[in-house]
């Protein structure tokens, strides 16, 4: 194999094409779908959703790459350098984005993994380069789970972790199906012959936190991620009019989610202060001024690299909940829990991001991220995967001021682009370190 | 002016044009937008508003009725019976309703008032009434204030207590306004010359309480109305990753309108447990899984006959409000803060319901109504004005299940046609008990 301490130290005067190119192609895909305070409104298989989708592959065309997509809308960007028969390497992120989200997430993964194709490929023309695998760039669908939940489901549905039709039949709030979806924007059928399981997959990612950013020259190499407990909870009450109807007749279903959102919080913060915990989507029927709340279903989330803290905080807001709809006569729905386990990294790959990190000039830093990413999604099926992280300052994510600067971009992509090249010139895949 | 006592009593033998009309006539408005649970969905403005205001239309012109509309969409169905100078009698109600609303409201007291012209129409073509004034059967705007509040929109333009332009500018939660709402419905200008300020307003409705289904034979004569403060309470937090984001950073504004709901209930049923309160619609943003909420919209109400007690109590409660946010560290917004008086209705009109009741051979209870209605929006602005109640089955309302007996809407449309063919026949106006 390729060993990473051979690889070119970054030199930000001898641009590479990858490099060069990075500024531009970053602000064209990022800027689809720009919403008010510098932020995306760029939600799964919508209309900028599409815009992107085509942006990419119209580039990656342009680059030399044969486009394809899978059933669940998958989008690989195929250097076949190797021949048929040869593994593959797949490096990317997602394009969908959080309502009003940042420009960052996701978008700074699948450019820097463009780039870095762009890069090797002038190698590689150059003589200089001599794959023994085939590359592709990847765009993930729904990577965020924001239109459709759950997260994460074009990288989990590839993995083999989630059928396919079960991805499909995801429903957002309006009851349109991912499926449907997908085909509004022309990615309703598969197209081409996609990637098998890779060797290996590698993401670069915004850290979503502030230690890269206190660390002058950092780079994140992920060796974990938090477990997570999320429950998806519903209080059937009845509609009745706000006015006449007598209060102890009242069944309001807006009243036990308030009580039982305030109490999760309570719970929680009281015995397991050190979880992370959130409620950010609550559904509410019929939603008039007018109308006592007929059915209010609430999304809550627990983090901690901890499953057995998990299990008890969860287990404890369950009470919570049922207290909830005691108080106010509302029949309780679970209508889903599932946590999911803390996620190992590939040791082998999360020495080879530190060493090749070392080499670029950069320090690496390991570290777990609480989020999950598509890395996760596909290291926690089987598939060796890398996730590498740059500075976002002040750790702000899923927000308009998300930022990352360009130096640091370069830097990820210089990592990530050396990772590739070695990836791919490897007489086998990964995990010797 | 015709005395109620001389009205024929009511024989359900003895059929009359507009009470033979009634059940078909009903059943054709009423389903128009059915819903699941036998429920109706049609939002005003919206399709099947259009849809019922045609269906209307094309009824009432089909029984002579010159067809109008003013600005803000109020509907009349003109019956010019005594020329151009002479006053007018408007009966009505509205063909709005909730979303997933009951059948009843409002369509009763537009197909009653219908029925009555129909009956009315039939007697002056026989010769056997001469009216002293003109009658119009009304559908007013946006009554039930569920897709734009507030509620009783275009009673209360009509009546010249809301400026026009304003009426037009309530948006929906898309950012639909009123005016573009009515111009996809084709009611987006004024049409036809539309009745003046009418010497009188009836309006029959559904009780929306259980008092009259209590006395068999009984219908209801509202004296007053119950005082109203409602509440656009908005906290505005920060989004934020929900997963690697510090607790100690977060300012979530779910949690804020949360611990609002529950504090504002436990606040009102601690020191004034005979108030009517409610907190019914509630909008989030972003509403996505894996974003700490950053704005959080609540509308709360509070009613009871006595205006003091709304004030004392709305005042307790903003303090819940700002504690809310303090906790949260999320900024308070209180859009709108508006009480709405108890009214009291004509007592010459309440009067003559009761004495015409009576002659009908049913029973009169006087009574208050907990909830706004167009008659009360007119009352307040000098239109003396009706509110004639039938019974209701368990007193449900803005439900799918809510019912009134085919022998209850025979009843109040007697009702209503003996107190308008009093109303059109008067030399002068009411207040003459």
């Amino acid at each position: 194999m390729t060993d990473a301490r051979s690889v070119p130290p970054l030199d930000a005067g001898a641009e590479t094409p990858g490099a060069a190119a990075l500024p531009a192609a970053f602000a064209r895909l990022a800027d689809i779908g720009h919403s008010p305070g510098d932020g995306v409104m760029r939600l799964t298989a919508s209309a900028t959703d599409g815009a992107a989708r085509r942006a990419l592959a119209a580039w990656m065309e342009g680059a030399g790459a044969r486009m394809a997509h899978d059933g669940i809308g998958n989008q690989f960007a195929c250097f076949d350098w190797a021949g048929a028969g040869a593994p593959w390497v797949l490096a990317g992120s997602h394009l969908d984005a959080q309502p009003n989200g940042g420009r960052f997430d996701g978008v700074l993964g699948v450019v820097a993994a463009g780039c870095a194709a762009l890069t090797l490929a002038a190698e590689r023309a150059a003589g200089r380069l001599a794959p023994r695998a085939n590359l592709a760039v990847v765009n993930w669908t729904n990577e965020e789970g924001a239109r459709f939940q759950p997260s994460l489901i074009g990288s989990t549905v590839f993995a083999g972790a989630l059928p396919l039709a079960a991805g499909l039949a995801c429903r957002d709030r309006n009851g349109v199906s991912l499926g449907e979806a997908l085909r509004t924007i022309g990615y309703g059928s598969p197209a081409g012959v996609v990637p098998p399981h890779p060797r290996a997959y590698v993401e670069l990612h915004v850290e979503q936190g502030r230690r890269l950013e206190a660390t002058a020259g950092s780079i994140g190499a992920v060796e974990g991620t938090w477990a997570a407990r999320k429950m998806q909870v519903s209080w059937e009450g009845r509609a009745a009019h706000t006015g006449p109807t007598p209060m102890a007749e009242r069944r309001d279903a807006l009243l036990a989610a308030a009580r039982a959102i305030a109490g999760f919080e309570d719970a929680v913060a009281r015995s397991w202060p050190e979880l992370h915990r959130s409620a950010a989507r609550l559904e509410v029927e019929p939603n008039s001024p007018n109308v006592v709340v007929r059915r209010a279903t609430v999304w809550f989330e627990l983090r901690h690299p901890d499953r057995a803290r998990l299990i008890a905080a969860g287990d404890a807001v369950r009470e919570v909940f049922e207290q909830a709809a005691s108080a106010t006569g509302t029949r309780l729905e679970i209508a889903s829990d599932a946590t999911r386990a803390a996620a190992s990294m590939d040791a082998g790959l999360v020495a080879r991001v530190e060493a090749t990190a070392r080499a670029c000039g950069l320090l690496p830093l390991r570290m777990a991220s609480v989020a999950g990413h598509d890395a996760v999604a596909l290291q926690n099926a089987g598939i060796p995967s890398a996730l590498v992280l740059v500075a976002s300052t002040g750790g702000i994510a899923h927000h308009p001021d998300e930022f990352t600067a360009p130096a640091d971009m370069q830097a990820g992509l210089a990592v990530l682009t050396a990772l590739l090249r070695g990836l791919i010139t490897d007489a086998a895949g990964p995990g010797r370190a």
